[in-house]
């Protein structure tokens, strides 16, 4: 079977076992040449080469359905199911996304990017099916590291309950992004070493039957145990054991690095391209010196350590002043808050679309009780990060309308130094800090030291007539824009917020004086969010206010610096906009 | 020991087993004396009158600390902690919240009022503790029913990995609000049955040591089980049956109705207060009518089916189409989004404070995928939820600022059924539909029945100079301010936007023509709401808007209607503010 005749599941029904295998090693040669030069998720789907054939091998999709987890470990399914050209034609690499994409196929059932959610979208499936009187099976592929989720465990709770097929696939491959942390992992590690025989069983313990694939790479095994459960009436956990990274040594080797990696040399594993000044470096170094300095100092991840600089090596060097909850954003929010009550000062560092997943321990567990937890919101798109289901446009409207949240907005790497030290050594305020995006700024200037003066706007230069309102990484445009219009003679005020939880009102009243219009921009959605507050403010006065900032709507793959341009967001578009 | 004598805990700690048993006897008059004249939670708090002072009587609070789960069951840990008398004196009987709070005493860690948050919490102060190097027990008590929330699973998960003194109690009363759902009630089931020696352990299984309490009423056996995990070096749990009720016969019998109840004649257990026309009830006969007619058509609820008219009766009416997903938002939002894509009809009913758990499961698992899930979201206040922790003023800006969803906001019962009847025949959009609060009102004239044309607003009276847009129940408001100054001889519009996640961008350009002023009103927050939409859109313009709507802060046991007072929503100060 050659890769390029695959159009469908169909085209590997009739192979071998021996055939099959062949196939998989062609899937994982082809599969590397794209990553090594595109760049992409490694290890995941590496992993699961054998079990995807397996699957496609065994169940009718698309009359089936298979529920992908996070679905970045898809690119096999993807090269099975009829886009078989965006792996092997380097031109076409772009036609598919990282992730399932019901636009792409029928294959794909959601658009899928956070974790956890598999079993209880997969849940909901079956139940459809089940009300509508359909058969068909329902499959939830769902990682390891996936199952330290608030989401999975409601799923499999739920999912437990269903008196038909369901199938969950538990991807073990003793991996999260990092390692895993929770004290389900220490039961993977017993049913590991037991062939799944110990006697404590998560899964059984929810009401699952349960069987255990240890070599889950070999392909006549994972065959074998999903043609037992393929049409099962009732549900049950199909636990196969997987190598993250298999078949290409550094990725065995560097399991966390390899798991999503930028372009790289097939032949060594080195990865392309060059070091450069980032916020996630910033923000690491800048915690270790206050962990060395303050043993009650701590950072929290929820399962990604290396998105906020924490590389192996810093995390040994922090010790157990570094805290890894796992996927479990919730858990993260909630938890700070109690180590914040206990007299300790915790920073949970977080990219902005996983925060969306904590929303009610923002407001219950932390700011209804005014814990003074510290979060810094780091940018995806600044990672590469421009999937739809990655988009950091959000934390605006989602942090700063809730009650008791500080939500500052640095525009420079000094100006984020002084508010991080201002919070970490406060206790008065919940206090978030929205990570500048774009490219590393300095300040030319000393920076304020203290912001427990909430609220107060800092005046950057004084005009007249028209003023510039540019948060965080914005007010370098809005500089730049003031910059253009002195040169054509017009001298407009520039004013960086700082906050984004609340308005200046001295500030704002002020500008009355001499003022006819004010401009807000913020690389962020405008619905909800920062300039919004600024036009309420003035909507009852003469003052003319234009808020630029992100349109509400999902964009896939988009280009952050189009996007700002689309929004008009640049220097020039700003300067044309005053007469 | 007479309850009035009890200052502090320190004041039981010399007593016999007879003399707390006796003590809990007393108690427990005093308890149901209040409840029943004042409302409250009775089920919770009865059930764990023994568990409470054996809890006192074993650990060394505040030094030690108990972190109680939604802590709706504490009014037995006030009297022992300093605050009898706002449960002898019917005069100071609102000295006290019915949750923990720390504004009242020092024995109260936290301000709890959602579920599924004591085990995280704990597990941050025992973090905190640890970093700090301090030596004293942390106590998390947390119900069955909240295990079903992914927060109480990420908290366990995480809390089994701490080197140190962890004590998880599980009060097992064998309900939730409702009848517990999930498979992990078959396990405590399981454990319950085998004197806690089934095979299958859930606690085990995520690492915890495991101490099971049959006679979870029986004061002796919990003070052995609580002392003989004091001071453990490792996570615990501490698996207890109580009897929820205990003590007091309607409420053993009608365990869902007692678990929060009005007041009540003592002697009978029969509710005061009667029958009037609400939302839940409508909400309920309407969908059951759907669900007979189709049986394509499901409603879920996440643990809370009374606070949207499923009593018992309909549920058993229901049937399968009735999904009790137990307490899990993300479940019930993530599972609806499957429903729909295996082409049934979801509409998730829940309570405005509680659909904030769901944030990232409405953007990720069901807006970016355009699932036509429906969901209901009740007003809090109008089911007396006036506590800090259930306020239900944050919904317009967590639903309408995420892409893709369509908020609707009826004013009536008539435009509230077909805006439901559309929702739930189409299939092409994720609509959210925010129950109107206050009092229920009825159309006068036919309503719309077809909403797919989006953002179009209803023009209700056309004047001139000034216009109101009134939104849901506020559009009332409007109407009867617009009444005050015809009465005037002053004619202004008066607009129902009907739409509260997107603008009609043609109406509000057509009223520049001959308005100077447009008043926005909303029962909901101000920051992220709806006026500042339509603030922003008038902001470049002539036009003067203002926005009406409540203050971003917490409150706790407001008054709706004073609330409203306060915040110019009333049609006197709306009149008012038009010259």
């Amino acid at each position: 079977m050659k890769i390029q005749d695959i159009k469908s599941p169909a085209d590997i029904k009739g192979l071998g076992i021996d055939e099959l295998t062949a196939l998989c090693g062609d899937l994982r040669k082809v599969f590397l040449q794209k990553v090594s030069t595109h760049g992409g998720h490694v290890g995941p789907n590496l992993g699961l080469v054998e079990a995807t054939v397996a699957l496609h091998y065994v169940f009718d999709t698309p009359k089936d359905k298979i529920v992908f987890d996070v679905s970045h470990q898809t690119y096999i399914h993807k090269m099975l199911t009829g886009r078989v050209d965006a792996f092997l034609n380097p031109e076409k690499y772009d036609d598919v996304t990282g992730y399932t994409n019901p636009g792409e196929s029928e294959y794909d059932l959601f658009t899928i990017g956070h974790t956890s959610t598999a079993v209880s979208l997969a849940g909901g499936i079956a139940k459809g099916r089940d009300l509508l009187g359909e058969q068909y099976n329902v499959v939830a592929l769902v990682g390891d590291g996936s199952l330290s989720g608030g989401e999975a465990f409601e799923g499999l709770d739920e999912g437990a309950t269903l008196n038909s097929n369901f199938i969950v696939i538990v991807n073990d491959n003793e991996m999260s992004i990092a390692e895993n942390h929770g004290g389900l992992y220490g039961n993977l590690g017993a049913l590991r070493a037991s062939d799944g025989k110990a006697s404590d069983n998560y899964f059984t313990a929810l009401g699952y039957d349960y069987l255990y694939v240890g070599a889950g790479n070999d392909i006549a095994e994972l065959i074998k145990a999903f043609e037992s459960v393929k049409d099962s009436q009732k549900p049950v956990v199909v636990h196969i054991h997987t190598d993250k990274g298999h078949g290409y040594a550094p990725a065995e080797q560097h399991k966390e690095q390899f798991h999503f990696s930028a372009p790289f040399d097939l032949a060594t594993g080195e990865v392309k391209g060059g070091d450069y000044e980032d916020y996630t470096d910033i923000f690491a170094e800048e915690m270790l010196r206050q962990i060395k300095a303050d043993p009650k100092v701590c950072v929290l991840t929820a399962g990604t350590p290396g998105a906020i600089g924490f590389s192996p090596e810093r995390r040994k060097e922090a010790g157990r002043q570094f805290i890894d909850v796992g996927i479990a954003e919730q858990e993260a929010v909630a938890m700070a808050s109690g180590i914040a009550k206990a007299g300790a000062r915790p920073c949970f560092g977080v990219v902005s679309s996983f925060i969306q997943r904590a929303y009610d321990q923002l407001s219950q567990d932390v700011a209804i009780n005014a814990q003074s937890v510290v979060l810094n919101i780091f940018y995806g798109s600044v990672m590469g990060m421009t999937d739809v289901t990655h988009l950091g446009w959000f934390d605006i409207a989602l942090i700063s309308n809730i009650p008791g949240w500080v939500y500052l907005a640095p525009a420079t790497v000094e100006e984020y130094l002084a508010m991080q030290r201002w919070a970490m050594a406060q206790t008065e305020h919940s206090v978030a800090i929205r990570m500048p995006g774009g490219p590393v700024l300095h300040s030319s200037e000393p920076v304020q030291t203290d912001y427990s003066d909430l609220n107060k706007f800092k005046l950057v230069r004084r005009g007249r007539g028209v003023a510039l309102i540019g948060a965080g990484s914005m007010l370098s445009v809005a500089e730049k824009a003031a910059d253009i219009l002195t040169e054509k003679g017009v001298n407009v005020t520039v004013i960086n917020p700082r906050y984004l939880s609340g308005l200046d009102r001295d500030m704002l009243e002020e500008l009355r004086q001499d003022h006819q219009q004010v401009i807000t921009l913020e690389d962020g959605v405008l619905d909800g969010g920062f300039g919004e507050k600024v036009a309420r403010y003035y909507g009852p006065s003469d003052m003319k206010v234009r808020c630029l900032g992100v349109e509400k709507k999902f964009l896939d793959r988009y280009s952050p610096s189009q996007l700002l341009e689309a929004s008009g967001l640049t220097p020039n578009a700003v300067a044309a906009l005053i007469k």
